[in-house]
């Protein structure tokens, strides 16, 4: 293990975080919230300072470039984000919004991995600074902070691609050009020219405020959730909420796609497999929601936003709500769980286990069946005509019984809270998948400050697991990492 | 497809389930029930000539000597399975102790699967034949319809294998001798002699009649469930409650483990790395059961047989109850839910996915960590010392995928009905992995009479495909199958 490679760029993510930290200052500053702004502006010059010192005298600048490879780069990611999370949780708790330090970094978790879930019972008592920063944690968790980093500056000498790949959501990473410095800045020129086009189409409505479409639209951006008032999104007018709805959609898209629409390669970017599930796995969750309300008596025409909201809410695990779904029939809840369970496209900043793997599990066992009947017959799967190595096939199979594994387990020690079984459920799927909404006596409205301490450490965990798709906090936890 | 070589087989299926009907006819005799013992003598009758008519006349002798193979092997076992079932139910419906056919074929697969989920809520208003049949098809399914009829006779002629591998659990065909037809006689012997020793051990106790004895380990050798009172096994003596455990426990071992203390090879029988898993997973959850009831205030030492019970019922998924763990902590319910996910030994009459599966599922973790930091070195995940070709490893990460995937279907059908989350979750779990105990709506002594058709044809396909081990039904469904 090449640790001082990893205290390096664990030196400069500190350094990033403190400059991230002067944006809520200066948010501060407009709001005059003097006491907010100084101290993120104090957080920020101490993360400056350490950073510098880790840097220059600590570590000497080639000890990323010799010797990182796919092992540092997985743990160097994981280490990453709890530091930033154990960071960023400060000035929550020196400002007084929330009082507690674990609550803290529950809540700064839930930013930087985009679930949204929030410990607050009332976020609209909270300073403008803190509510701006919880709303960019989602910004920069979305599509990786150290993509942004590696946008910016070349840090990681000879192997940026072992960073990408531990933060990139999905089996394969989406490199779109050769060089991984270069993917890193199409990649977030692409999110940024998106989150700019929904800030603007909804800043001029009347029902929102400018300092609010900032928050909503970074959270939308990151697929993250956090709402800057008590009822979410409930408030803002039906056209806020269509055009939210669209771009929930868009942001779970996979990012080759917009890529592809810029290079001008129409034909290409129409065809992908993994779009077309993605709009039939929404369009489906749609039809059957629409049915059961009907069938159930709920009116659909008052109804009729709610469901294509929520189903793209929870399926790109943004977590904004319009509705009390709770109310709903049980089979909408279902269909929920499985829409939270799917999550966005790879290469998307949506969390889930992703559409990609999905269908790579569905024509897995389409292939199954066919190998029952003609044993002798060699078939490869295809995504967009090219077959998938069996290397991928397998591991995705063997994530994806990773998952339900960390998922038993989690829900096991959860349920030692006594809450009952819906509610724990819909705890850990909410966190794992990065979603941030709750079901049973976590309903609309209310909050994760319910649960224990301990209940809260694991769903830190989850959280973690679940946007740094599980490799990377595996290897950052597991002894054999750390033997010599 | 040779499907005369299917329908030679099912011809002798009926042939023997003719037979079968002799034995509930003669409980009906003994109990001066001359009407029902006249249906199972009719019935009888009907089979027997029909099966003479399919064998003698309608297939040739060579039908199923030649090419019939795995997929012929899948198919039959599938079709035996159901035509079993359809024809079981005809005398619950004629006797009118089940008035609905539907009912009746619920409650025959119920019991050929060895699920012991009713739709009775009063079994002991039914006759003693029909409740002596329905504990007996227990019995049966546990080891084995087909397996049962290749211990009596050469049927298959050159591959008796491939109707083994469709009806054995495991993710390997625990073939103890070279030839399937001693392999099966070894089998029934075994299972025999085990049933016999229950019998005896609890038929002298006062709190159990012999009717009631016979029922009673018919259902626990089959690891069914099927209670001859509508308290399940609450109101018999402790003595049986413990004998009964101790039994559920042994018939979830797998059958391998004493073939070997047979052959004396005590040392590789105590070495069974399987068995000692199977263990380990029962400690841990009655140490997590006792631990969470002392902590909630429950009576640790009054329940204390109720905690050993319950747990073996779940994990060997027999499903009797004697208490009513509704009532529980909800963490107890977790574990609950993950014993009987977890289920039995490979190669024993226990339901669920299987502890060898669990066992191959969770050293894949382990050696996913490993590959990230050591990824040129290859290892082989072992059993009892021996290498698991990658094939297998890779076969039950896929039934792994597709058993969660129709468990997400059945669960969104069920919900249909409207019940609440648990009792919709439960339900399919109960009925998947052939347990029949449920929670929520459904507590003991409740039925599952309360769902709706639709939701009953769903649970008699989730018992069959959980039965079968997904595999055979899923071909048998297939249109590709049967395409030329």
């Amino acid at each position: 293990m090449n640790s001082k490679g990893v205290i390096r760029l664990l030196g400069f993510v500190v350094g990033f975080e403190g400059m991230f930290f002067l944006l809520p200052a200066l948010v501060g500053l407009i709001y005059k919230e003097y006491f907010g702004a100084g101290i993120y502006v104090a957080a920020g010059i101490v993360c400056l300072l350490l950073s510098l010192i880790i840097t220059r005298f600590v570590v000497k600048r080639d000890a990323i470039s010799k010797g990182f490879y796919g092992k540092e780069g997985f743990v160097a990611t994981a280490l990453s984000w709890i530091v930033m999370s154990l960071i960023g949780a400060v000035p929550f708790r020196i400002t007084g919004d929330i009082p507690n330090y674990l609550d803290a970094v529950f809540e700064t978790v839930s930013g930087f991995t985009t679930t949204g879930a929030s410990i607050m019972n009332d976020v609209e008592s909270m300073m403008h600074c803190n509510l701006f920063f919880r709303s960019f944690t989602h910004w920069l968790g979305g599509m990786g902070v150290l993509v942004f980093i590696l946008a910016i500056m070349p840090i990681a000498g000879g192997s940026p691609l072992s960073l990408m790949k531990a933060e990139s959501p999905g089996p394969t990473v989406s490199k779109l050009v050769p060089k991984a410095q270069k993917t890193a800045i199409i990649l977030y020129g692409l999110y940024i020219a998106l989150t700019i086009a929904e800030f603007l189409l909804i800043v001029f409505d009347p029902s929102i405020t400018v300092f609010q479409s900032i928050c909503h639209t970074l959270g939308t951006a990151g697929t993250g959730g956090f709402g800057v008032l008590n009822d979410s999104v409930a408030s803002f007018s039906d056209y806020v909420k269509i055009v939210t709805t669209v771009f929930m959609m868009l942001f779970g898209l996979n990012f080759s796609f917009y890529y592809l629409l810029l290079m001008k390669r129409f034909r290409e970017a129409l065809h992908l497999e993994e779009i077309r599930w993605y709009l039939g796995i929404y369009s489906g969750a749609v039809i059957l929601m629409i049915a059961s309300l009907a069938f159930s008596g709920f009116g659909v025409c008052k109804n009729l936003i709610a469901v294509f909201f929520s189903c793209a809410s929870l399926m790109t695990t943004t977590g904004y709500t319009v509705a009390d779904f709770g109310e709903w029939p049980v089979f909408t809840h279902v269909i929920f769980f499985t829409l939270m369970f799917v999550g966005g496209c790879a290469g998307s900043t949506g969390g889930g286990f992703k559409v990609a793997r999905i269908m790579l599990m569905i024509k897995q066992i389409g292939r199954d069946v066919r190998k029952q009947i003609h044993p002798n017959r060699i078939t490869s799967i295809k995504i967009d005509g090219k077959a998938v190595s069996e290397e991928v096939l397998a591991s995705t199979n063997r994530l994806f019984i990773t998952y339900v594994f960390i998922l038993v387990v989690s829900a096991m020690i959860i349920a030692l809270d006594g809450f009952d079984f819906t509610t724990t459920f819909a705890a850990v799927m909410s966190t794992y998948n990065n979603i941030g909404v709750g079901l049973g006596d976590i309903c609309v409205g209310d909050s994760f400050s319910m649960f224990s301490a301990s209940s809260k450490v694991v769903m830190i965990f989850d959280m973690l697991f679940g946007r740094l798709e599980i490799i990377p906090m595996l290897l950052l936890i597991s002894p054999s990492t750390w033997r010599k």
